[in-house]
C-alpha cells in the first residue's frame, strides 16, 4: 500500500531569487511546460504583482495538468484580507491555488514586521480564511519556522495551527536561513504532526545553506511530511533550494521511498530529468554542473583506471543505478587514466579499428594528453577528436587548404554621428590547385554587427567550390568561449555545436591565446568533420590536412 | 567533555579522480600546504607507482603538521604483502600513515577479483599485519561497504574485522559508490560498532551520487563514527566526495557537533576556508561555484527585495551564521527584485549620496533592469555600476573620447611556411582638443600572438597624454568571457578584473554580438574608474561621457 507524496517546484519564484538570474515570460512558459511533462504536481509561478515579468507571466501562462499556484504574503496588519492590495494583486492572477508566505517566529514577527504575535496570528487566519473563501486551494508557507521552534515552540506551532484550522491544505515548515540540519528536521517535523497537523498536510521546505537541503527533505518526508517543495537544479537565493533533479531519482527509485510512496511522475517522465535539467541550463546560459547527482556529465564518468575496467565488465560495479534510468549516460573519458581499451572503444564509435597493442594507439593518448594540457577539451567534442585521430593514422583527407585570413573589426561614428561597428573577413582557401579568395562582413539582415567570429565563418563557408552542397546545409546552432586561464596568460578554448540538414550535431573544439584564431579552429574542424561525414571526394590525396 | 573528531583530506587522491582534473607537483604541493594552514589530519597524496606524478610528488612532498599518507590496495592473492611489487611501491613512499582499500563487497571479491571469500579475509589481514609490522599507522579502507553490507553482512563485517584485528588504526566504511542514504549509513555504522569496532577507530568515505554526501557523512558521525574523510570543493570521480568545505564549517560552528567535538581546526583558520576553496578552484582554472554552502559567492548574496530590506536592518534574519567567520562575505546586489534602498546603499559605498525617494533613483533603477535584460551582469562589476550610475547623475568626468579604434587578426605563413596569427590595434583617443592616435600589436615578450584584445588593450593604454601616470601601474588580472545567447543570436559578456599598484582590484562589464567590442567596452571602463578612483582632472568639464 503506497502512499501519495506531492512534489511541488518552485524554479519560477524562489528559484528566481538566484543570483544572475532573470527570467523572461517566455523562458518562464518554457520551463513550467517541461515542469508539466515531468510531473511535478504544483508549479508556483511566481508572485503576481511583485514585478512586470510575473504579472505578465500569470497573464499569459500555459494550461498544465500541474496545478498553478501563485505566490504571494499574508495581508499586512491593521486592514482586512480583502482590503490588503498586495493580497489583491496575488489573488487577480486567478490560480488555482495560492500560496501565502507567513511569520512563524517570534523575533521576525516583533523585530522585522514590528507588530504583536496576536496581530501575526491574526494575519495568517484571515488571510488563509480569505483564500479557503475564494475558492481556492490555500497553502501557508512558514517562513523561518525551524528557527522559529528552536526559539520559541509553542508560538511557531501556534502559527501552522492557526493556518491548518483555517483551512489551509498545505501548511509548508520553511527552513529559510537554511541553516537547519536533517535530525534536527526530523525531529521538529514529528513535532508539528504530534501537535495535530497530519503529515499528509505538511510541507517541506529546505535551502542548501550547510549543503543538507536534500537530506533535510528526505528528513522530513521520514519524519511524516508528504509534500516536497524544490527547484530544478537547486536554484534559489543565496546557496539555492532543495534540488529536485537530485530528490526526484532518490524518491523514484531508491528504498525506502520507492515502495513507500507514488508521485506525479513515471518511469518514463524520469528518462527526461537529463534533459530538463540541461534545458534548464541553457535557457539560463549556465553551464550544466558535470558533478550533479544523477545527471552530470559526469555522474556517470568513470575516470579511475581500475573502475573504468571493472565496468566494461559489469556496470554495478561502480554504478549505483543504470545512467538510462534518467536520461543519462556512461563515458568512459580519455584521460592518462583510462586506457587503450577506452581509445579503441571510442574510435571504434567514430568507424576506425585499430587491432590491441597497435603502437599508434599509444601515440594518439599521448597527443590527446599534450593537447588537454594545452587547454583543448575533447571530452565534448568527439568530431574534433575524431579528426584529431584519423590525421595521425593518415586517414584524413585534405579536402582544402586555408592560406590565409584576414579579419578586421572596427568601431567608428557613422554619418549619424553614432558609434557603430562592423567586422569583415577576408579568407584565401586552396582546393586542389584553385585558389578561393572570399569575404564577408559581419552584418545579420536587420544591419546588426555579428562580430569578428561571423564574418569569418560566412567568408570561409562561402565558396568552397565542389564541396559547397555539403556545406550549404550546415548551420552554427551553439557558441562557447571559456578562458582556460586567467590573466594576461588568458588562453581561450572555443566549443562550437553545429547542426545540418539530415538532423546530425557535432562539437569542435579550438584553443589559442587569440579568441578569433581559436574559433577558426573551431570552423575548420566543423567544415571538414561535415565534409568527411558526407563522403565528400577531395580533391588531393588523403595525407596530413594542412590548417 | 569533548571528543576528538578526526578529519581526514583525499583532495590529492580521491579527487584527482574528477573529471578534468590533472594535478601537477607543483600544485599537489600547494594544495598540501593550504590544506596543512586549515588544519585537517591526515592528507592523503595519492598512489605511489599509479603514475608518474604522485611518485615525483611523495619524493617531494612538504613538511606537514598534518600525517601524511599514501594511498594504495592490499596485496594480491598468491603471493605475500612483502612480495608485492604493487604495495611496495606505496610502501617506499615511507609515509607516516598508509591507507590501502580492500573488498568488503563478496560480488566484488568472487566477481571483480575472482578470488575466493577467504583469499580476500587472508589479504587483508596480511596487508594490515604488514603495515603495522612496518610501523606505520594503517588505515583500511573499505570498498563498497555498504552495499557489501546490505547484501551480506556477516561477510562484510568479517573484512573490517579483519582489518581492525590485524591493528588498523582506522577501519574507513566507504560507499563507493555514492548510493547509500543518510539514514542506512547512520544504521550500517552502528552496526559495525555492535560487532566490536569502537567508534574510535571508525572512519567514513562518502561520495555525492544522491547529493547526499555531506549529510551521509553527519549521519556517520551521529552513529559514532570519529573520522570522516572528504575533498576540498568535493572534488572527486563522478559526483564528487564529501565536500570538507561544507562539513568543517557545519562540525565546528552548529549544534549538536560545535560542543561535542574539537578537531584540529582553530576558529581563525576557519576564516581562510574561503580562500582556501577559491584557492583550489584557481588551481584547477574552474569557475568557483557560486552558491557553494558557506564559501560560494552567492552564499550571503541577498536578492529577494524584502530579504534585503530586512538584512539591513538585522544580518540574522536571514543568515543562519555570520559570513566572516568562515572568510566570506555579504553581498546586496543589484536587481529588478531589489529595491530602492539597496540602491542607494550601493551608491553609498561607491560614495554617491542620494536622497530617499530621489526620482533618478528609479531611472537608475530602470536603466540597470534594461541593460541586465541585454546581457549586462552588474552584480560582479561594481566599477561599470558606478560608472554607469555617475552618467546618469551627471557626475561621471569626461576624461577622453575614443574616436575610433581598428583591429586586424591575420593569420598566414610566415617565411619559415609556418602559419603565424598576429593581431594589430589602432585607437584614436581625442583628449581636450588634442587627437592621439596609438598602434599596438598583440606578441608579448616571446613573441606569441596574445589575441586581438591585447593589442586593444596595449593601444588604449599606450598614449593617454596626461592621464599616463594613472594608467601605469594598471594591470589586467582576468578575462572572463560568457555567451548569454546561444547559437548565431549569440551576446557575449566580458567581465575584466583590473588591479592598480595601491593593490585595488576592480571590475568592469562589456556586453556586445562583437567579442572585441564587448572587450573594448570592458577596458574603456576599467580604465575611467581608475582616473576617477586617482581623482585625475578632466580636460573638459564634467558630463556625459562619449564612448
Amino acid at each position: 500500500m503506497t502512499e501519495r507524496l506531492t512534489i511541488y517546484d518552485t524554479t519560477l519564484r524562489d528559484g528566481q531569487q538566484t543570483q544572475g538570474v532573470q527570467f523572461s515570460v517566455a523562458e518562464k512558459i518554457a520551463i513550467a511546460e517541461a515542469l508539466d511533462t515531468l510531473g511535478v504536481d504544483y508549479i508556483e509561478g511566481g508572485w503576481p504583482g511583485a514585478n512586470p515579468t510575473d504579472s505578465d507571466f500569470f497573464d499569459q501562462r500555459p494550461e498544465t495538468r500541474a496545478t498553478f499556484t501563485a505566490f504571494g504574503m499574508t495581508k499586512r496588519a491593521g486592514r482586512s484580507a480583502a482590503n490588503d492590495d498586495v493580497l489583491a494583486q496575488v489573488m487577480n492572477a486567478k490560480t488555482p491555488a495560492v500560496c501565502l508566505v507567513g511569520k512563524s517566529h517570534d523575533f521576525h514577527v516583533t523585530t522585522a514586521l514590528g507588530i504583536t504575535l496576536e496581530e501575526n496570528l491574526e494575519n495568517i487566519r484571515a488571510s488563509v480564511a480569505h483564500m479557503v473563501a475564494s475558492g481556492r486551494e490555500a497553502l501557508f508557507d512558514a517562513e523561518h519556522f525551524f528557527d522559529g521552534y528552536k526559539a520559541n515552540a509553542p508560538y511557531a506551532l501556534e502559527c501552522v495551527l492557526a493556518a491548518h484550522e483555517a483551512g489551509a491544505r498545505w501548511v509548508v515548515l520553511c527552513d529559510t536561513n537554511g541553516g537547519t540540519l536533517p535530525d534536527e528536521i526530523h525531529d521538529i517535523t514529528r513535532a508539528v504532526i504530534e501537535a495535530g497537523i497530519p503529515g499528509d498536510n505538511i510541507g517541506i521546505h529546505c535551502h542548501d545553506d550547510t549543503g543538507n537541503a536534500v537530506a533535510g527533505s528526505l528528513a522530513a518526508i521520514d519524519a511524516g511530511a508528504r509534500q516536497v517543495q524544490g527547484t530544478l537544479n537547486g536554484l534559489g537565493e543565496r546557496c539555492g533550494n532543495a534540488n529536485l533533479v537530485s530528490l526526484i531519482p532518490t524518491l523514484l527509485l531508491k528504498e525506502s521511498y520507492r515502495s513507500a510512496f507514488e508521485t506525479g511522475i513515471t518511469e518514463a517522465a524520469l528518462t527526461t530529468l537529463t534533459r530538463v535539467s540541461r534545458q534548464v541550463d541553457d535557457i539560463l546560459n549556465r553551464v550544466p554542473l558535470r558533478s550533479a547527482p544523477y545527471v552530470g556529465a559526469s555522474a556517470f564518468t568513470h575516470k579511475a583506471g581500475l573502475h573504468a575496467s571493472a565496468i566494461l565488465k559489469d556496470p554495478t560495479t561502480y554504478e549505483h543505478i543504470p545512467p538510462g534510468l534518467v536520461g543519462n549516460a556512461r563515458i568512459v573519458p580519455m584521460s592518462n587514466q583510462a586506457g587503450q581499451s577506452n581509445l579503441r572503444r571510442r574510435l571504434a564509435e567514430a568507424g576506425i579499428e585499430i587491432e590491441k597493442g597497435d603502437a599508434r594507439l599509444g601515440e594518439i593518448l599521448d597527443e590527446i594528453k599534450r593537447r588537454e594540457d594545452e587547454g583543448y577539451a575533447y571530452d565534448g567534442a568527439q568530431a574534433s577528436f575524431e579528426i584529431l585521430a584519423r590525421r595521425m593514422l593518415g586517414q584524413m583527407p585534405a579536402f582544402f587548404e586555408v592560406k590565409r585570413y584576414k579579419v578586421t573589426v572596427e568601431r567608428r561614428k557613422n554619418r549619424y554621428d553614432r558609434m557603430v561597428s562592423l567586422s569583415e573577413a577576408v579568407v584565401v582557401v586552396k582546393i586542389g590547385d584553385d585558389k578561393k579568395l572570399s569575404v564577408s562582413e559581419s552584418m545579420d539582415e536587420t544591419g546588426a554587427d555579428r562580430g569578428p567570429v561571423n564574418a569569418l565563418a560566412k567568408a570561409l563557408g562561402k565558396d568552397l567550390g565542389p564541396y559547397q552542397p555539403q556545406i550549404d546545409d550546415m548551420r552554427l546552432v551553439d557558441f562557447k568561449v571559456r578562458i582556460t586561464q586567467g590573466g594576461t596568460e588568458a588562453v581561450t578554448r572555443v566549443i562550437i555545436d553545429s547542426e545540418d540538414g539530415q538532423g546530425r550535431r557535432w562539437s569542435t573544439v579550438g584553443v589559442s591565446p587569440n579568441i578569433v584564431d581559436a574559433s577558426f579552429e573551431a570552423l575548420l574542424d566543423a567544415i571538414n568533420w561535415k565534409l568527411l561525414r558526407d563522403g565528400a571526394m577531395p580533391e588531393r590525396k588523403p595525407g596530413v590536412a594542412a590548417q
